[in-house]
């Protein structure tokens, strides 16, 4: 089926999701992941599509990972039926939790506290049933967790356990492989991510404690590990996409991104070498991922209709609802002559911020035509 | 009524709106204007509800102001008759101004160069019709718009009222008076607003063209306009909500800001005096307008769930789902003890951005009692 609309006449702002780059980003992953033989559990946070979370996972009953508990409703009402909820675990949410658990979808969370599981303790004994948890362990200091060689991973492992949840495994998220360019140091992010939820899994084992699931996760570490040993999984969710911080690091090629947004050029501010698009902090995001990457690309790299990079030229500003579209600084390049009403095509800092700025996928074919428009949803 | 949800029970993060202080807020830009005999044309961008609307507008069929079609047919849709759709014209969005016109909607557009004028008349012939048009006139360098003094000001003039199109005035937007902290700079950043409007007009006048309208705006600058002579409409749209960027500026105090994300601790990392909270970028938006003001807010500043700040405490870094408290650097005061499951109140940087990242408000009484929710609406 074509769609009517056309990249052409489509109403400015819109999001463009080239389908046969997704299927290549996820066939390129499964394949690498496949040779260390630890399967894939697609973290869908970018997605928030039912057809692009069925391209990502292996089964369309999962497994998956969610960043939220709208996601997990979504996707379970779309037939999902194994989903790891990867934010720790606030107390009020566990009503929803059991809900999802109820209507027969194995839903796991995961937490780094005492408190928290004796939260979670508590609504297991309250609902008469049996929540997994896996425990978070920090690798990096980013964020969350706890480290792999603190005391507290094995006393939370015996609280869930003696008070009946189940301790199902460990997990972390390498996000420090997000600053480490080039392979060698994501060889090295990937490594550190594997030896902590290892160790932290070897440390809960000779507690006498169970951990079936070892979990690991993050675009950058999961498409340069090269020994996965000891993982169960792995979980990855913006390689679906690729955007220009993974390109950045090295992870993919510019010509991997999948998703860009569609503009109309609105103006000129020929003083001053701009172009104005109608593409502002309200479709690009305000992202600046590359910011501290050797190449910025300020708010996107600008291409044109069909997708081909302009030297240099880059979103060097954004306002609402206006775009200011210039060479990079230092830039020998000459400023293409772009008149008005001119479409072009944005290619996103981060995939999962630019597309959350949207309520749809445009979806293009190999010749950039639409065929089709995917609901996205977001929310808590 | 009462909505059965409570602060203590929504599901977080969830955004908060202060109707008492939206009232109060709305009440003083107005006073002023009337005050120096102009009247307002509210600018809908941030609140895109119906009931904000409602309270911001002297009428509920306008005057407004727009920053998408989406929001003009929104708007339109619930009443309002006179709107400016402040954002250059891009040709292919003329049959929707239009189709607006045509449903009886008194909407005009601006543009800044011969090449959009030119389409306008055309549009204007094909249809028969006439489409109103304010120049848009760049009074700082800051985005869009003809330097008052350009002869192109006459020129599109003359396009446009010779192919047919109603010359209805000029337009100009003080951008840079959002850098301009203090009443001093914020008068002079006005005055300057002002007068390229008016010499502009003049300009026009001169060349015999019609102006009918001298159209003004910014939040900042409207507060600080001592004298608008010449000005027949004023332009705000961030001043119904206030935030932390208009706070840093002098526009308004901490404790006139209407608008709030709650927010639910999910942990702590105590070895880095990190509070995390379920509140990221999907929430609380990427916006950092207050990094280079006096006082670096974060990613927002942390409140009880009372609204009350926290000393120096602030949100110093966003993950899509996790936000992380601590203390401004350099802090003396000490980080606060917020266990896991208490709920906080996150103060924006730019309520425009914050809000944006939400479908809803959950709209507060003077006790913090939510009364109602408003939705919102997004795209283009």
């Amino acid at each position: 089926m074509t769609h009517s609309a056309s990249i052409k006449t489509l109403t400015t702002p819109a999001l463009l999701l080239s389908v046969e780059r997704v299927q290549r980003n996820v066939t390129r992953l499964r394949s690498h992941l496949s040779s260390l033989g630890v399967p894939l559990r697609p973290h869908l946070k970018t997605a928030k599509c039912t057809e692009v979370a069925r391209m990502a996972m292996t089964t369309a009953a999962g497994p998956a990972t969610v960043s939220t508990l709208r996601e997990a409703e979504q996707f379970a009402a779309a037939g999902v039926r194994d989903l790891l909820y990867a934010v720790g675990i606030g107390p009020d949410k566990l009503p929803r939790v059991l809900a999802l658990r109820k209507a027969g979808v194995d839903l796991s969370i995961i937490l780094d506290s005492l408190d928290q599981a004796h939260a979670v303790v508590a609504a297991c004994q309250e609902s008469k049933t049996c929540i997994p948890v896996l425990i978070e362990i920090d690798a990096d200091d980013q964020r969350a967790g706890v480290r792999a060689d603190d005391p507290r991973v094995i006393e939370i492992g015996r609280v869930l356990l003696q008070g009946g949840a189940e301790l199902r495994g460990v997990m972390t998220h390498s996000g420090g492989s997000y600053s480490q360019a080039g392979a060698d140091a994501l060889c090295t992010a990937a490594e550190a991510e594997r030896s902590a939820a290892v160790s932290a899994a070897a440390a809960l084992r000779r507690a006498d404690l169970p951990c079936a699931v070892v979990s690991v996760g993050s675009t950058p570490a999961a498409h340069f590990a090269r020994d996965l040993s000891g993982v169960t999984e792995v979980r990855a969710g913006v390689f679906v996409f690729f955007d220009l911080v993974m390109a950045g690091l090295g992870v993919c090629e510019i010509d991997d991104i999948a998703m860009s947004v569609l503009a109309t050029v609105i103006g000129h501010q020929s003083a001053k070498d701009w172009i104005l698009i109608d593409a502002g902090w309200t479709a690009l995001s305000q992202d600046r991922g590359t910011a501290h990457q050797a190449v910025d690309q300020g708010y996107g790299l600008v291409c044109d209709l069909a997708g081909a990079p302009y030297p240099d030229l880059i979103v060097t500003r954004v306002n609402q609802e206006h775009g200011i579209v210039s060479l990079r600084p230092g830039s020998k390049a000459r400023l293409p002559d772009i008149p008005i009403g001119s479409r072009l095509r944005i290619l996103p800092n981060h995939a999962c911020a630019t597309a959350t700025q949207f309520d749809r996928y445009h979806v293009l074919n190999e010749t950039d035509e639409v065929t089709d428009i995917w609901q996205r949803f977001s929310g808590w």
